[in-house]
């Protein structure tokens, strides 16, 4: 190969002379790129420092401080009294495919997220600009894994009183959302030897997910309207289980008093842990909401809540309650997951908290989400009058299963076709399931948006 | 139980007419906090709500209400024809140990961290403002977990120019800190089979925690000053390695280039994976920064970086690049481990690179950090005269290694009440060693606090 050398130099290196770049770079970058592209093949000999620098018209010492650079890097090998050639190690890199384009369809009923039109983004500036204002040094080293303990101390608060969780700030450790909230429970049971644990089926795949990374085997028991049938979870010998009794995902049971009950027996009578997943807890529309499971059994109980159901899934911010016997796992696992959460995401949530802030946006939400529920509701009995409604007592999403005679999956793709998307309850089940239905996340969406999207279902139905 | 009954509910609810709490609320929280504490018992009997209600001056339908809730939520328990008891599942918390006051040294040698008082504020708070006045609804949602197009895209570019790394956008996956880094590709390396891995001995312990935390078997692998011993990798039979090639940590020494053709070598002959730590790179003091070792074989390696040592591990902004091999595994874990980055942090870093204040802070930090390193090798050479030095060309530490004669835990003790904290290599250290010597961060501290804690050391050193 080393007839190669016989190209000119200038077809390899294109020198740009008014560049900010120094020269001696633009020969590194230009070797580089000529070496991983294989311009420059394993073992081909390379012009000497003289000839390359009298082609380019620089000075050699130019060309000799660029070679050692790639021989420093390994592109380059040199051999005393030999010539200088290409290494064998680099390993060019194939093409990548394009990056996809995200497509978005007119009237998306996706459920899982809140209306980010509302979001108070000008409180949150002001909370972000007095977090600004005051920032120094201090907070921008490594910080406690756990977080700050100003966020902390707020939560704790806001979660006594809210959700009547039974917390101080040393209990919290403040997460990445929901996701590293399910996934630190996670490691927090495996340190605790647990290897299997229980979840609910339907539910969200998601979850399983990240309880499968975090090393568990997860164990379906069935959910109804009661939420998870606890004399099903009794017989499956696990230590744990994960659940949402506020607003079950996606069959939309609250957990039932009597369940509750039967739960918490389980857990003190079998040494069980109940990691409470708090989703979808801050609106409920046929009641007062009612406060976390966790409030009964702080010792026995995982709490797992964040700010991406009532405020925004990008700011990713969650928080894991965790009681005594599992606090120092919690801390340990979130050290060694990454370490703690940004400084100035979680000065900001203090700030906002303690303005009160984040209690004004639930209280005015809570009209627009039950019009919004009232909207689908009304459109559903009036479109598809057969289906049956489940869940719509609380959350952001609610259950329609479908008689036995509508194929869903054509459904889907006819209510697609005009520009309406629709999730079918099979994306959630884990295992085989009886029901069938669709899956309808009503908070993004305005009343109109919610009536024109269901009017298009109910004309693919009939068709 | 039953006679507690016979306690005056007044002293059970005390009720604050003037509060914004409505009264129910104030109820529903007395009744918490007193079965959580004990004052009210399993099984113990409450007042009828007719009492209650009487005692307190309120209609009863308030007190209705509130029995209601913590029926619901499960703190009380109705019996048909009964009088309403407390649950016997409600399981008290113990009170928390009060949490630690920090401690700081005077003079503190700890590595790991740049000078943050010399973070950019005034440019970050520009790109943050800029990011804020731009910031709409689009952002707030669930985004793509590989992080937001824009900073991937503003550092690759950052990454090939600066860092010599062969990279497209797409080839990023957004991280929190070189923590997370390592953990993802930790998650990585289990999702394709591997079980055991090389580690440098000695090493940071972080990162033998972090990849067990994920699931692997570390084995340790000496370093020397030129970086990791590939002969005694070779022998090993692991499928993958962990690495700093431009600054080892804490041995400091660089990759030397006969060692980057052996590993990459290795890597071809075993398919073996490089999970690259491209630690402390950017500050080299005596040559021109030599690229990553990434470039060389981009499908063979994992690299990891943040911008911990740049600017602050406050931020907790890093970066995985994962070759088409690992890049679908890569994406899937970060999705699982929590579902991506906060968007806001990520817009800043993207505006910052693109205004090309990442680069002026790293240039502007160069002449401080080798004026601070020249003047801790000169305080050794005064105090410490019998010591050697290793791995001062590059980074933000450096080792020192004492002479047989020396006590370090003594020594450590000592400085410790001069007010000067110091840190044994003994913590880096898997397994046996035959080294001891001291580990110091130089980074922090001003040219003068150098001086005066090493004059301290060597005080230490002489008593």
């Amino acid at each position: 190969m080393a007839e190669r050398t016989s190209r000119r130099p200038e077809l390899l290196v294109r020198l740009a002379r008014g560049s900010s770049e120094p020269l001696r770079q633009q020969i590194e970058r230009a070797f580089r790129e000529a070496i991983r592209s294989q311009r420059l093949g394993p073992g081909c000999a390379v012009p000497s420092t003289r000839t390359l620098a009298s082609d380019l018209g620089l000075s050699r010492g130019v060309v000799v401080q660029a070679y050692d650079q790639l021989i420093a890097e390994g592109y380059l090998l040199s051999t005393p009294g030999a010539p200088t050639r290409v290494s064998g190690a680099v390993r060019a890199p194939a093409p990548e495919p394009p990056e996809p384009e995200p497509r978005s369809a007119e009237i998306d009923f996706r459920p899982g997220e809140p209306d980010l039109r509302a979001f108070p983004l000008e409180a949150w500036r002001r909370s972000l600009r007095a977090v600004l204002s005051d920032l120094d040094h201090r907070w921008l080293g490594y910080n406690d894994p756990r977080g700050l303990a100003g966020l902390r101390t707020a939560l704790a608060t806001y979660l006594a009183r809210a959700r009547g969780v039974a917390v101080s700030a040393q209990n919290i450790v403040i997460c990445n959302g929901c996701a590293q909230g399910l996934s630190m429970a996670g490691h927090v049971l495996r340190r605790q030897g647990v290897r299997r644990v229980a979840i609910e089926a339907p539910g969200h795949p998601d979850i399983r997910h990240i309880l499968a990374e975090a090393g568990l085997e997860c164990v379906p028991v069935p959910v109804d309207d009661e939420g998870l049938r606890v004399s099903d979870l009794e017989p499956q010998r696990v230590r744990a289980v994960v659940l949402s009794p506020a607003h079950q995902n996606p069959v939309g049971g609250v957990l039932a008093p009597h369940r509750r009950q039967q739960l918490l027996a389980w857990a003190s009578q079998s040494a069980g842990v109940i990691v409470e997943d708090d989703y979808d807890a801050e609106y409920r529309y046929d009641r007062v909401g009612v406060g976390a499971l966790q409030g009964l059994a702080p010792e026995r109980v995982l709490y797992v809540g964040s700010t991406s159901k009532i405020l925004a899934p990008a700011l990713r911010l969650g928080w894991l309650v965790a009681g005594r016997p599992f606090l120092e796992d919690a801390i340990e696992t979130k050290r060694r997951l990454d370490n703690g959460s940004p400084a100035i995401d979680q000065l900001t949530l203090a700030h906002f908290l303690d303005a009160g802030e984040l209690d004004r946006h639930i209280r005015r939400m809570r009209v627009p989400y039950q019009c919004r529920r009232d909207a689908l509701l009304a459109a559903i009995a009036r479109h598809c009058p057969r289906w049956r409604v489940r869940g719509a007592a609380a959350g952001l999403h609610l259950l329609a299963e479908s008689p036995a005679s509508v194929d869903i999956d054509r459904l889907v793709q006819r209510a697609a076709e005009a520009s309406v998307r629709l999730y079918p309850l099979s994306r959630y089940t884990v295992g085989a399931s009886r029901r069938a239905g669709l899956v309808f996340g009503y908070a993004r969406l305005t009343e109109r948006e919610i009536a024109e999207g269901m009017r298009r279902v109910g004309r693919a139905l009939r068709s």
